[in-house]
């Protein structure tokens, strides 16, 4: 038998959150995903609250045909950077044309919504954005991770290990995902 | 009126917590903490799960005196390059001898312990590893944050967020811990 390695994609701009990026890395790297950090530019970047960052690739040097999943970190002005970049926004419409699994986090699922990728979905978003949704056809539901179809949505940093469980139970499983979560004391948190 | 800044030191060591580290500074950022991430080295630090981070400055560059509170992150290898540093041993020494505020999560209050600055205090850390707290006099308690006088202790990734609003009251307040907790939604995972 051969397995075959599982493969993500997270974006990181210019004022992304730290604290979704790391946890959708971190998590996603403990259940043997291989993550690709693919910045906007190729040096440092610098996050929401002055973290800095070194990307694995540029996104120049990515092609959305190897990966599985599409993952955008929020943060601000980062969701605004990736809105702008039209590399981004032509990575997430290949990758819903190819029903690759699509996840956003914060304020990014305006981007997806930008992408026209939530027409007709439910979603959610960081509380006070949800107007975003709707721009794009979204079906706002107020719950902190929602999936419809190949697209998962969540709400802002602190339910970002609630979203990463979820993307990753849909790329490898359930027991798996419990697994990530047991050993990250997810379920310590009453 | 002279509002004094409270500073707070963060240690970055060679395969530190991605999520720890980035949910302390982030968080304590929020709360207009003034944060320096100390690199063990003077370049760009691998994380645990392979993120690549800079430090703002290296220890070699940081005096003791000048901070509020000194913090380490857990992770592995993390905690052991901590641990082995005579530079970060000596930090927590002084720190503690000034009475500042000392704070540790995940395997790290294991150097707490070996820096002698827990005999007789109540502590935690990650599961499984109750017994480097009691060669240093520890007393393990089975909670997710403990505080002992200007000791802080937590359990791991998913603690870090409690850990994080305790070490944001100690210093500034609960209005502002609550304000932050508020704004990284927080208080919306049941």
């Amino acid at each position: 038998m051969v397995l075959k390695l599982i493969k993500a994609l997270v974006f990181l701009a210019p004022g992304f959150e730290e604290i979704e990026t790391s946890i959708i890395v971190d998590l996603l790297r403990r259940a043997n995903v291989e993550v690709t950090i693919a910045g906007l530019t190729n040096d440092s970047i610098t996050g929401a609250h002055e973290m800095k960052v070194i990307p694995d690739k540029s996104i120049d040097n990515v092609d959305v045909i190897d990966f599985n999943a599409v993952i955008c970190p929020g943060g601000s002005p980062g969701y605004k950077n990736l809105r702008k970049n039209k590399k981004v926004i032509t990575i997430i419409q290949k990758a819903f044309n190819s029903n690759k699994l699509i996840a956003a986090i914060c304020a990014s699922p305006a981007v997806l919504s930008d992408a026209g990728v939530l027409n007709g979905k439910a979603c959610t978003i960081y509380p006070g954005m949800e107007n975003e949704l709707k721009k794009g056809g979204g079906i706002y539901e107020n719950n902190i991770v929602v999936m419809d179809g190949n697209i998962i949505t969540s709400k802002g940093p602190a339910t970002a290990f609630q979203f990463t469980i979820k993307i990753i139970e849909e790329l490898i499983g359930k027991e798996t995902a419990n697994y990530v979560g047991q050993k990250v004391l997810l379920y310590e948190i009453a």
